[in-house]
């Protein structure tokens, strides 16, 4: 709150008798909270207008230091849907607050990298929610060396140990997808992960050997495959697969994307799914259930993902402590219609 | 720039002769443009320090009266990859500036749609990107009542008489599904299109019927059905077509998500695609290249959309005029497998 008239500012409370309402009204009006009338409302604007009060948000920027605003950082090579959920995320955490969220990815380009910086040390950005982001990161970097908090949503790689993160339990999910196909009777398991660098594919994969140990059954690294988050690899995967002298009868997939390169894998080579073979995916992006057959996976809770992120960032920004640094969210089986028992050969 | 010492401020000229550089370099400096040396610009912030000058966004912005931020602003019921695709269409049009974009949708909040609307009298946004909205949009007329500019992307309905908006050529797209169909030897194509209500899903009609006049090929009213824009009542759609007297040989439908719909219920009646029916889409969403077989659609270009609309919309900041109030960007066939020449029946 500025005053630009010469006169000496009104304490609260005198812009509260000047009004006839309590000094916790005024408050509420000048920090623009929701639960007061708008008569009332009305009112003490009338009344801070008088008095050469001007009730702006950039002056209460100033006054408060604080932008009141957080930005949101991906990567240039983001899925879009995958990003999107997570900022709905970030949101529905921001919605009963007054905060707002500023995309502010600067997508490789060094002049707004550089206006980014920029505005970090002018102060217009309170906090920040990265996605896919590592200690490497320049977002990350920058907003440590200026002591702005933040909160990684899926980190890419290692954070430092003060670093918050909120990620998915890649490892249970892992396991679960493996144990899930073991408890169908299936015994030849294949993999089909995506990028090898990224800890959500070390995670999935440790899932599945611990699965399979447990089962006692041996893993078999020629059933093992990387390939990239995208279909086309995920594609080749599964012929090199079918390929093989013994080939698998169900395979875990890196992602719903994926699956989509292994069905047609699958339906060029005239094998049925689920009969003739088992696909799990993860994610459980809105098109699998609707491909066909409906697609069994592993779901991301990406939703959730951005919004606990929020909430530790906000209450960072509030000076509360949180209880821990890192977060995993559960990753459920949504059983349909891409699983079933191996066949029994004659 | 404010200047919170007593004595006077220095002019630009006297500031440039203090820290030895060209007067356009402390402009520059001020006005954070990138395409100064780093070196330089310290030495300009230096000596703006030791005159008391302060140089922070929000002084600038009352200074100038601009918040340098938009507001993207979109219905609660959106598709998330549909979203941010325009909106990656946005942040791309403003990397060469400095404005930054806030996710400032209220969500049926009433809470936040009244913070929202404070924040407007604020001065918090300069303009706004409108997804899906009409003129009987609340964004639109608190947008409207402030004189505040804004442009709508894929409008949902009748807007304003000056209102500015940008879609895709709907209209032009249904009629070359049509026409592709028709190249192809159908003569019973049916449609199943997404919302009645939305305008696009009747210019996409309007485009189906005339290529079916310009080819002499009568409507046939029971081959015209409506759904939403998802899977699961395009697949009734596809169903009741089915169990038509005389069933259609190629559909066009609403959007790729009720083509996944549509190529369930063929699965399920043991009809082939394409050699027993032909299915066209529209969006060209990312799965669509990946699903099987690979879906023939018509591209809507939605980061285009964004890109666009923004590029209006910054024109209109810095008081330019637009040469157009309502754009249409091209919609173009993508041909891969989902479409053949009708069987012959022996």
């Amino acid at each position: 709150m500025m005053n630009p008239s010469p006169k000496a500012p009104l304490t609260m409370a005198q812009l509260a008798a000047v009004a006839g309402v309590s000094v916790a009204t005024v408050s509420k009006v000048i920090n623009q909270r929701a639960d007061v009338a708008q008569a009332t409302r009305e009112r003490v604007e009338r009344a801070m207008a008088e008095q050469g009060y001007v009730l702006n948000r950039a002056a209460r920027s100033l006054r408060k230091g604080r932008s009141g605003q957080i930005d949101f950082l991906v990567g240039p090579e983001l899925n879009s849907y995958y990003a999107f959920e997570i900022l709905r995320g970030v949101e529905e955490a921001l919605l009963s607050t007054e905060v707002r969220v500023v995309l502010a990815s600067t997508h490789a380009n060094r002049e707004r990298e550089q206006l980014w910086r920029q505005q970090l040390s002018d102060g217009a950005t309170d906090g920040a929610i990265l996605v896919l982001a590592d200690k490497h990161s320049l977002y990350l970097q920058e907003l440590n060396r200026r002591h702005i908090p933040f909160v990684v949503v899926d980190p890419f790689g290692e954070l430092g140990p003060d670093d918050l993160s909120v990620s998915a339990t890649n490892w249970a999910g892992g396991r679960l997808a493996t144990r899930y196909l073991l408890s169908l009777g299936h015994r030849r398991i294949a993999v089909i992960m995506g990028e090898p660098s990224h800890p959500c594919t070390q995670d999935r994969l440790a899932g599945y050997r611990l699965a399979l140990q447990e089962a006692s059954v041996a893993v078999d690294p020629a059933l093992i495959r990387f390939a990239d988050f995208h279909g086309e690899r995920a594609h080749q995967e599964m012929l090199h697969l079918l390929a093989l002298p013994e080939p698998p009868t169900a395979v875990f997939v890196g992602n719903d994307e994926q699956c989509l390169g292994v069905y047609r894998a699958l339906h060029e080579r005239g094998i049925a799914v689920p009969d003739a073979m088992s696909v799990i995916g993860f994610d459980n992006m809105p098109y699998a259930e609707w491909v066909t057959p409906a697609l069994t996976t592993i779901r991301q809770p990406l939703l959730e993902m951005g919004r606990v992120a929020t909430k530790m960032l906000l209450r960072l920004l509030d000076g509360e402590s949180v209880e821990t640094l890192r977060v995993e969210l559960a990753t459920p089986l949504i059983e349909r219609a891409s699983c079933a028992p191996p066949q029994k050969h004659p």
